[in-house]
């Protein structure tokens, strides 16, 4: 048999391993339009930021190796340029040579992956403004980066990638701008919790400009390169990476007649198939299952594509015996000295597809709040307010974040529900966790919301409240002191029940605390004492005063 | 409703605070036989050895607080008697003034705990031998720790609590001698495991004796206390932590009446109510179901004891339609640099229920390899031979091991395969994970050996393999060159197809490497290349080489 990859980065590096591991006779033929193979692109910011000092290190795999243990044929720096899916062949393209050959197939994997967005701005084609896909826009970039003189970058788009980009030429001693068009960095999380990150970001000196686009790039001799905002504001830069997103290499599959999905990207079947049953696709130009909607979704993210790998390979191999169910979309990034991390849906992909659910803020301790070192989680859920079904979860903080969303993202992708969260019995020790984990916490706090046992009300809805409202904030004097959501009076929760008396019936209460917790015990106390109407806010003071937060234009 | 709860720290605390929650009107009592409750008794290890610096951080809720917050009538010095559950009555001794009274109950809540076993060894009362359940024992442990001169300390039993405290001891100073009667410690992993975290631990200036007991304590007038052990041995102590395990605290429970089950825990039912319909019990004192071998178990956890509360409050308060359905005794400790971790059933419970599984060991990074500061991470999965099912999973590395553990629980926990393992869709960033996260790897490698693509010989099995096994150690020669097998010949991966015909067919072959990935690729190319029996050493020889380490008789 002779199976052709096309494609030698995560996907199909992957392919051809569990190829040769499940069929030592077969023809493996591996095409690389680029110089290298199964090299990290997830490390390549790293690189340029210096934290990866040996160049070497990107490389998991060199072709040579690659060959050496799996006999496979990688051909690098050759485009299949057309793809003849009645011959079942392929037309090649050697970069070097310039000559042209056709390949035949017995299966075929397309594994092109996506290319970075480049919109036609203009001064968009300046050397000095550079997408990062590969190695040698690593190595442009870094060349870049530190040239004599080299002062200010800018990040256009705040992204997972733009983010880490900007870190990185923090790092490298860089004046660095991410403009963003949103009000928000990091799509996969919602504002609130991104506003944890933009106040992270300014504090590392980072100029964080939202809800502002690229106009022109403007050339002067000699000189800098200036981007020039829609808003007027103008940001000088020896360097601009543009990390706005990224599109399915689907050309070549497109102009072979597979078919594409509604969102542009290939379209394949339970098996990874394409429309053609002898093409397989995977990776970032296809288009999978959302676990959690129910419909498509584009997710460019190695852990997927890895995974679909092997199931490719199987399938070639064993027969189409193995499926990929989906994905449900589980992200992470460290933002500086925060880790930002994601699964399942969010608020605005849940608003668009109509599909209803109630969100619920925590803030906890990464581990025992007596044992040394521990650091505040704030996390998101959002939850069915039917059947309690975790739809999906999101986590800002410094330690023990990563842990907590593999927690929460096994529940979603096994269909799970706030219930689940309760029950996890995780392992606790006091520098790991506490005896009723972050996640458990989440939990218990969605499950009352849901029982009826409490009613939440949110930030963004404080601003908007009835006149009427009784607004309290239950935390000690001491912390009201400190700072407090404008209009609400103090009625320190271990002295409530001896002030109720005072507190008018009949008229809707919302109460807040610092993080929720004091805030649920004033709403139990308030509602068996009659009164009707009462909620809590979630995620207390903390949440609303981040999401309040102004994200001043700093000066550079 | 009148509830009363004896025992005020992990589990009844729970309950009573849950309680009020749900029920603001509610008489709720609390004894509490010592001073304190709630106080934070996974962290007094480490106030001995001051990591924990402030001793008030040990008090998570004062009794006073308690009673300020949730109106709970709090009794601490109070000890419960006498319960008599034909009157619904329990007699109480106030332990300051020595008076005796009667309290009636609507329901009564058992959160008793479990004490440390103190066996009747000659010498075993002397001053300096202490037990640690409770912040006095902490008070006088450290009292004597910190003591003028004290120089030398000696743990009884390598359990969690004793390596605890031979971790902190030795912060402080101490020179540390541990005694454990088994072969290992640790008894919730297996040997394998627990070799690594002996070797540490001798790193780390453990003194450590294995396979010996205690046979009597040697007082000498003014001297340091000498322990003798059953070999003869003799090791000197200022101080002697007794950890040899924990009984649960059954006599109130028993005396009442009340069934106990047969590994002499308190016999509940799924909603934690004892033989008598009135009175709930939970915590160290129970004995619960075990979900992965259908029976039950002495579970003595923080984490359950916490989940138990809430159910059993709830099951009081709204009617009994809350469940606990059991636990899977995820336990984790910090051991020095090493985190110590598992979950589920261990090769000796399986072996002691005869329920038939496989072992299979892996060794990945914690994180990309490429990106700084990635370490070993040893994990051994233990599963169904027949459907795949998951049955434990124990952990030994120095970063991200509790992150593991809870991904391996939960999947444990809601009665997993190894199949859903390799689909776990995980948080991937350089710094997080690699592209298939170490529990996806150990995944992938159960399925090839369930799936019959790989066979595996274990460790243990190398000493007595057959004369004529052909012995194949497929790492470079550099690496064969440091350490290898005794009779194991070297022939790199790479090179194996060419050597292919120097190996006589029709003998039997075992194949190493580092971990296990190379040996497997080598299995592969020989069952492809007419070798019919062929096994790949599970966890290659990093996990032979550390099972076979001597555990020397360190000079003290």
């Amino acid at each position: 048999m002779k199976y052709l990859i096309i494609g030698g980065v995560a996907g199909g590096a992957t392919v051809a391993a569990r190829l040769r591991r499940l069929d030592e006779k077969a023809d493996v033929i591996l095409f690389e339009r680029g110089e290298y193979v199964s090299y990290a692109n997830c490390g390549l910011p790293y690189y340029i930021g210096n934290t990866i000092k040996e160049r070497g290190k990107l490389f998991v795999q060199t072709a040579e190796g690659f060959r050496a243990r799996f006999r496979i044929d990688i051909r690098t720096r050759q485009e299949v340029t057309r793809i003849a899916p009645e011959r079942k062949a392929v037309e090649v393209r050697n970069l070097i040579t310039g000559e042209t050959y056709t390949e035949n197939y017995d299966k075929l994997v397309l594994s092109p992956g996506a290319e970075p967005l480049r919109p036609r701005i203009p001064g968009v084609d300046d050397e000095r403004i550079f997408t990062l896909r590969n190695v040698p826009d690593t190595d442009r970039i870094k060349e870049y980066a530190l040239k004599r003189g080299a002062k200010a970058a800018v990040v256009i788009g705040g992204g997972f990638i733009g983010l880490e980009m900007a870190e990185n030429l923090r790092h490298l001693g860089l004046r660095t701008t991410i403009v963003e068009m949103a009000d928000q960095v990091m799509t996969p999380i919602d504002f609130p919790m991104a506003a944890i990150v933009h106040q992270h970001l300014i504090q590392q000196g980072i100029h964080l400009i939202l809800k502002d686009g690229v106009d022109h790039f403007e050339r002067n001799e000699g000189q800098p390169l200036t981007v020039c905002l829609n808003s007027g504001k103008r940001v000088e830069a020896d360097l601009v990476i543009l990390s706005i997103g990224v599109r399915p290499e689907t050309k070549l599959a497109q102009e072979a007649g597979l078919k594409l999905g509604d969102l542009g990207g290939i379209a394949v079947d339970d098996h990874l198939r394409t429309s053609d049953p002898d093409i397989y696709a995977l990776g970032d130009a296809i288009e999978v299952n959302h676990l959690v909607t129910g419909g498509k979704a584009k997710i460019p993210l190695a852990g997927p594509a890895n995974k679909q790998g092997r199931i490719v390979a199987d399938n070639i191999a064993l027969g189409d015996k193995s499926v990929y169910k989906g994905s449900i979309g589980t992200s992470i990034a460290q933002v500086f000295d925060l880790t930002v991390a994601a699964t399942g849906a969010n608020a605005k992909l849940l608003d668009r597809e109509g599909i209803p659910y109630v969100a619920s803020y925590t803030h906890s301790a990464s581990h025992a709040g007596y044992y040394p070192g521990a650091t505040m989680l704030a996390l998101k859920l959002l939850f069915s307010s039917t059947d309690g079904r975790l739809l999906g979860a999101q986590i800002v903080g410094s330690e023990g974040v990563d842990k907590r969303i593999e927690m929460l993202a096994q529940t979603i992708q096994r269909g799970g529900t706030v219930a689940d969260l309760t029950e996890l019995e995780h392992a606790y020790a006091p520098p790991y966790s506490s005896a009723k984990d972050p996640v458990n916490m989440a939990g218990f706090v969605a499950e009352n919301i849901l029982s009826g046992k409490v009613r939440v009300a949110q930030w963004d809805e404080v601003a908007s409240l009835p006149e009427e409202t009784i607004r309290l904030d239950v935390r000690t004097r001491a912390e009201f002191k400190l700072g407090s959501i404008p209009g609400f009076q103090n009625i320190p929760l271990d002295e409530l029940r001896e002030h109720l008396q005072e507190i008018p019936k009949g008229r809707p209460i919302v109460v807040t605390c610092a993080v929720g917790l004091r805030g649920y015990l004033a709403c139990r106390v308030l509602t068996q004492n009659g009164f009707d109407d009462v909620r809590n806010l979630s995620g207390g003071y903390k949440t609303w005063s981040v999401a309040t937060a102004p994200v001043r234009d700093q000066p550079e």
